[in-house]
């Protein structure tokens, strides 16, 4: 599944630019290669066409892409990307999940506890402003002055709960765009099928093709606690696709990798990767085996244990590209060559020759860092939601006094509303779920770090993990949201003042993790940073600006068509239908149909499209977009790529890298024949 | 840990000779480089002393090393080489791995259900027997012919209840040797002391030093229901060893791949390790979270989970060895020049130069068949001992009437006793434990091979993983050993005869398990044994018979000084004492002193010898070896090497490597004044 979460973004590296290949390419809208499209496909978007779908576009700020789909703030994005949302607003008697949701009236509808969506306005070219400002730095006084110009600049533009500007770093450094978004955080569930129909095949179909899922659902945009009116969206095509129809994506790729240096490839291959299979696949057994204690314990775990599965997926599908493919020996003889050429020319070889072995140094750095970083600093707040609301509500009363360029990236004026909302989400919390996790990082900072570490000592003492973690969730009243709130409030005066268990324990751990952070952010980011982009500048100078930049969880288009593909010497048909998926269910999880399929097997037209894939280019974090017809109607919702498509964070393969989505009419018959949902039905008719 | 589990033989390979540096060298009695250590220490053992060592040297056929210590079969061990047998002893009222144990009489001695016993008695060398029979041979004729012969051999030395005859293959195929030894499975448990101290430290120091250990179990071994009287024995020195003491270990390493070409080292970093590490971190999550369902799941996944974190431990040292150290552009540079070597002269260019291509092009076969036949063959009967006796009851009804040398290698007549003595054995079954691991098993079997896998759908139908395990473990009456042992005596008849749920699955698995075995022996191993032979003879051409062949399971003695060394810039001492263990006491697990311990504080002789290093050469299996001092007393006892040495089964780094003991001075300390057992420490004074 392509959501995109923090863990994965983890990875995010840097350095240098390749040229486009077939449908390759996650492109800016501000620079769609509209010429190479029309050489292959004889036709072309033109600005109209990219205008509407730019605007009917929305980013889900917690990791996903979805579209507007009616003139009433109708939102389409994928099951996996409400679930959290879902599995919030159920309890103990309602299990969103399990049974699905459908708001059978407009006052049915119920608001999400932590969904934030973005819609893209405008783009500016900031490069220059940015670039005035770190020139002739480095290392720390580089990365605060490049966050000291950012956030001026977004400041600037506007903030609040209704804008969110950023400055958007792309081409690795050699272009600062600012991205200006409208910011909607009332967003409410509409309609989820049952997970097991959006998610039918799990973890053993997922990544593969072919599929039959109905990986939906349906949110409201509400705006002053209205339905958002919008005169742009995309319609609901009537027809199923077929092989060889045009197709583009809009959506939010969240982090690829194609121009990193060889010595950052190799630094994944060898140090993050395996490092990052390793704990996933350890903490996938802890929760699974911990699922079996009971049904509560089953159903509080559901949401973490998809993602933790997910992700893991991903990481060894990245890491089968890097070992087995030829993707770093292609890097290698890529790299060598072009760094001749910059050689070969006196003035940029002063310029930017000695780029490489910058990021090189800094990549060594890392590693030494990496493993204290990651657990100190980074997975503790993600395996840890309540963990990591009480290191954000104590982080907020350090950083909220302090000029907006100096603070911790996510408090700065335009992403701390989007923090705001997690941290004061009245998302249930999981004791029991909590305390497991917290004890499991607990253990892992323990063996990682090491028993007479001095970090370690002053986090642990005498204590084991099971006690810490006991004391930590039961000793505080930071579980309630209200609390919570209410002290965020107070601001940083009542937050320093109060004092438990949970926020002590942050506090100490705030130490050792802000200090391994600003190691990382000074000597690892900044340097890579400013050396990716002189590697960038040389590739302009040499090559000028025809390719597309890395993700960064930023609006692209990608175009493609709807096309099978070869594997095992088998060709695989590139659309799937309703037949297809009553012929594999075996009534055993995850293969089991939901009872409303079942009941209305005799009314669904069995040749309707259910899912199909095409060759756009996308990665984790285009969860959710839409698919768009060359007539600007949604054809398909993206929620998936093939097993093929996760070397994708590191180069494109036409041939075989696939998306994978659902067809929009599986969408509308299943709707009207299976869940009767003509109220939503009929809006998406309109 | 130094054991050796199966699990890890796994991974053993092939094929070729490096010259000997500082201390390395596991060395065969019959080729001890005598003169090699005069040059270096001005003093070597004779031919009585190696006799002596050899004949008070004891293996334990599940995988560890022992000596005998009296002259009425008293033998020390380690405590984790033990722990089966004690796990096995225990039940819900009596914990002898919490709670230690110590039979205070002789009639308290208790018989350890499945522990085997082996005493070396006499080498031959069978080279000339082995190759007339395969000459002209390849692939599964050559697997064959040389099963034949062994098998021929082996059977004329002698098989049955008291001997134990095996040819092993040293020098990857070089050479074979007969190994003839007294087979004893009477052993029964005189002492061991609380797991807290066997194992202080536990997880977080496995593998480290300095280190506070009293990993030390005492065994007897019977004949005819006698203790086994014996002239030949190491007395216990009464002196602790000092920086710069010679010293030798006398033990049986389990599985080395130094030997091993490019092409093999290549596919263990890329596929096997990695592989395997993710399997076993999985599992890890699982069994740990297991445990925290109640005392009896803790009690009972007690040992599976030590054996777990501990390969997981080793697993990860030797990959790290692989990717981050310089054995692989090492092993690329030494190949490239040898095989020059070979190509320069024509003879042995056209006797020996296609052998590296033809190892090459063997795991290239062993890459595609790797996960079938791990998950389908070696693990299944691994992570289930239930299972593991079924399939090997089952199968013992269908090779028991092939020829000796058509069977299956386990149920030849050399082997079957010990097999045998395992499947028969009265040790409890946790049927919880059971259904866990037999659950997590399929689910990987079902992802790995995949779900339109025709052997997966064979096996599993449309049932899941839980709903088979439960109905396996539950449905049979198998779990029972008597009834096993009735069916075993009653021959393949009556087991054919025989229905329950797990015998049919055992059969329904035996299918596609031998397919893919029967693949790995035929195209995998029988070439690489055939042409990894051929590399030693190339090197034995060109440098003669100067070193060592790869670690075997088999009797090899390595020489040494006790002594420290650096890390991190610290220097470590080499030598740990009482007062250190008490100094390292946080009160919790896993660095919490037993009770005897704490009461005996004021008694101890706080400055004794705990634990050492020293240089001696080891590797997993070598668990329980003695260290042998100049006079042939014993002065320690293996338990455990250094983080350094785990990269040793790819090579040996005399600065770093180094082997931990336990100083034998610490063990009569802590008899006498800690555990008060005086029958037992008036035995080891005699």
């Amino acid at each position: 599944m392509r959501g995109f979460s923090r863990a994965m973004a983890l990875l995010a590296g840097v350095a240098f630019v390749v040229p486009a290949l077939a449908d390759e390419g996650m492109w800016t809208f501000d620079n769609f290669p509209a010429a190479k499209m029309r050489a292959k496909y004889g036709w072309a978007p033109d600005a109209a066409w990219l205008k509407h779908a730019q605007l009917s576009s929305i980013r889900l700020a917690q990791g996903c892409s979805a579209s507007l789909v009616s003139p009433d703030g109708l939102v389409m994005t994928n099951h996996h990307c409400a679930r959290e949302c879902l599995s919030e607003l159920s309890d103990a008697k309602h299990d969103y999940i399990a049974n699905g949701f459908y708001a059978a009236t407009a006052a049915d509808e119920k608001k999400c506890p932590a969904l934030e969506a973005n819609q893209l306005v405008d783009i500016t070219d900031v490069t220059a402003q940015v670039e005035a400002a770190t020139a002739g730095k480095s290392d720390r006084a580089f990365h605060e002055a490049e966050r000291t110009a950012k956030a001026a600049i977004e400041s600037k533009c506007g903030t609040g709960a209704d804008v969110r500007c950023q400055v958007v770093t792309l081409y690795e450094g050699g272009v600062y765009d600012l991205y200006k978004y409208k910011r909607y955080q009332d967003i409410r569930a509409v309609f989820a099928p049952e997970q097991s129909i959006a998610f039918f095949g799990g973890d053993p179909d997922n990544f593969t093709f072919p599929r039959y899922d109905l990986d939906t659902a349906f949110v409201r945009v509400f705006d002053h606690d209205k339905p958002l009116h919008s005169d742009t969206f995309l319609k609901f095509a009537t027809k199923g696709v077929r092989d060889g129809d045009i197709a583009f994506t809009s959506g939010n790729p969240g982090a690829t990798e194609r121009d990193d240096t060889l010595a950052e490839l190799a630094f994944q291959r060898d140090d993050a990767q395996p490092l990052l299979i390793t704990l996933f696949s350890e903490l996938r057994g802890v929760l699974n085996e911990f699922a079996t204690k009971g049904p509560e314990e089953d159903r509080t775990s559901t949401t973490m244990r998809f993602l933790i599965e997910n992700t893991l997926k991903a990481y060894k599908g990245r890491q089968s590209a890097l070992v087995q493919g030829s993707l770093v020996t292609d890097k290698a003889q890529a790299e060598t060559a072009f760094r001749k050429r910059v050689a070969a020319d006196p003035k940029l070889s002063a310029a930017y020759g000695g780029a490489w072995d910058a990021v090189a140094a800094a990549v060594a750095h890392n590693r030494d860092i990496y493993i204290r970083n990651g657990l100190l600093e980074r997975l503790s707040q993600r395996l840890s939601p309540l963990l990591g609301q009480v290191v954000a509500l104590n982080r907020y009363a350090a950083e909220a006094g302090k000029p907006d360029g100096q603070r911790l990236e996510e408090y700065s004026d335009a992403n701390f509303p989007a923090l705001k909302q997690e941290l004061v989400s009245p998302a249930p919390i999981y004791s029991e779920l909590e305390k497991t996790t917290l004890a499991w990082w607990l253990t892992k900072v323990r063996e990682y770090l090491g028993t007479s570490d001095p970090d370690v000592r002053a986090l642990m003492g005498k204590k084991s993990p099971g006690e810490i973690a006991d004391a930590l969730v039961d000793g505080t009243r930071l579980k309630d949201a209200k609390f919570r709130a209410q002290l965020l409030a107070g601001g940083p005066k009542a937050i320093d003042a109060y004092h438990d268990s949970l926020i002590d324990f942050a506090r100490k751990l705030d130490v050792p993790a802000r200090a391994v952070r600003a190691d990382y952010e000074n000597n690892v980011k900044a340097v890579i940073t400013k050396n990716a982009a002189l590697i960038a500048k040389a590739r302009f100078a040499l090559e000028g600006k025809s390719s597309y930049p890395d993700a960064t969880f930023t609006l692209r288009l990608s175009y493609g068509t709807v096309a099978g593909y070869q594997e095992n010497g088998r060709t695989i048909a590139p659309v799937t239908n309703f037949a297809g998926a009553y012929a594999h269910a075996t009534g055993r999880d995850p293969f089991k149909l939901p009872a409303t399929w079942l009941r209305a097997e005799k009314d669904v037209a069995m040749d309707t499209n259910l899912d199909f894939v095409s060759t756009n280019d996308i990665i984790g974090g285009n969860s959710g977009s839409p698919v768009i017809g060359r007539d600007g109607e949604a054809i398909g919702l993206i929620f998936d790529g093939n097993i093929q498509s996760l070397g994708g964070d590191f180069g494109y393969d036409g041939s075989v890298n696939r998306a994978v989505a659902v067809d929009v009419t599986a969408i509308t018959e299943a709707l009207r024949k299976i869940y009767h949902a003509d109220r939503l039905a009929g809006e998406l008719a309109r």
